[in-house]
């Protein structure tokens, strides 16, 4: 017998791409008979030490407005709802630190599928605690509780030592998958590759259960 | 009666992911009842508008290891061979000016997927007249003719003021594709929707033959 394979999922808040990916990994995920881990966290560190201030498609004007466009075109081919948000990127520290938190109760994909929602679907923002809280309430969650948790240091730096190790691991943008074996896959674009990944990868090592 | 749809292909002689492109695009383009139009320039102006001294896998190491495993994969996947070159990017000034004298009698197709394989399949110097003046060679060509003529400052012309026009249009990498209505796809990921795009935009303009 071989256990299901498991494939990393680490995305930002404010990533357009990301989003894209956290709609339609469950589905991508089940069919592939892979189990997936939630990795929320954020890409403003891994930016600034590669010497980047900002998102590329902010300081690259002209790539920039092709990834509008691109989005407008991939959201429209997925049956996605797409807004593009007055301001890019977006603050999505507190999102990130609400989704840590609930990866271990199971609450965070349907978390972040919501604040995607809010922010892309809707263009709401998503920096703003009473969109958050509102998101948190409809998911039968105390608001108060788990934004004091997200707020609290701990949680924190847990959120920035992950940040810190993934990048350790090669991690330079959003989405990225990672498969058991530590091969690296960046972009929606490669969602179907990584899980070919995880999926021979299980085959070959044939773990015992 | 409707006429074939067609689809400019921007190719840079450097880029990794147009090696890709222009070795798969022929019989996609034939399976999509699309007509190519072969278009070599060159991306370093293209990147020096943007404030890029080098391609962006050279300015960020990060992002460049990730594009060669991401190569070594996807040309597997691809069933091509794959050598990294020496040096990157490559300097594909005269390949590209000898390609641009191609297009009319048809011969650039075929050039370019030999430089590519050239480069990325057997890891030689495409800078080299003598590479190049081999491949013209083995296609029938006379060399010192078809060099004489890239070399010219008509050639080297029309060559920069193709590359000033296609980036007036947006473009900002390579490869890209280009639809009749103007549409713009970035990277040999977006082939398949450039193609169906074109396929797509032919119906709804039903032309006149």
């Amino acid at each position: 017998m071989i256990r299901q394979p498991q494939l990393e999922f680490w995305y930002e808040f404010a990533s357009t791409y990301s989003y894209l990916a956290a709609m339609r990994i469950e589905k991508a995920a089940a069919e592939a008979g892979v189990v997936l881990l939630w990795r929320p966290f954020l890409l403003g560190p891994v930016f600034k030490a590669q010497g980047l201030e900002t998102s590329p498609f902010a300081l690259y004007p002209v790539k920039g407005r092709y990834m509008w466009r691109d989005m407008e075109r991939e959201a429209a081919r997925l049956g996605l709802p797409f807004y593009r948000p007055k301001t890019f990127p977006q603050n999505g520290f507190l999102a990130a630190r609400i989704a840590l938190i609930g990866v271990e109760p199971g609450w965070t994909p349907a978390f972040t599928k919501a604040v995607y929602t809010a922010e892309f679907g809707e263009g709401r923002d998503i920096a703003d605690p009473a969109v958050l809280a509102s998101i948190l309430t409809d998911l039968g969650l105390e608001p108060e509780t788990v934004l004091s948790e997200a707020e609290g240091e701990a949680n924190k730096t847990r959120l920035r030592r992950m940040g810190d190790e993934v990048q350790s691991r090669g991690l330079f943008g959003a989405p990225t998958f990672f498969t058991e074996d530590g091969e690296m896959f960046w972009g929606n674009d490669r969602l179907e590759q990584a899980l070919g990944w995880a999926v021979a990868q299980a085959r070959r090592s044939d773990w015992p259960v």
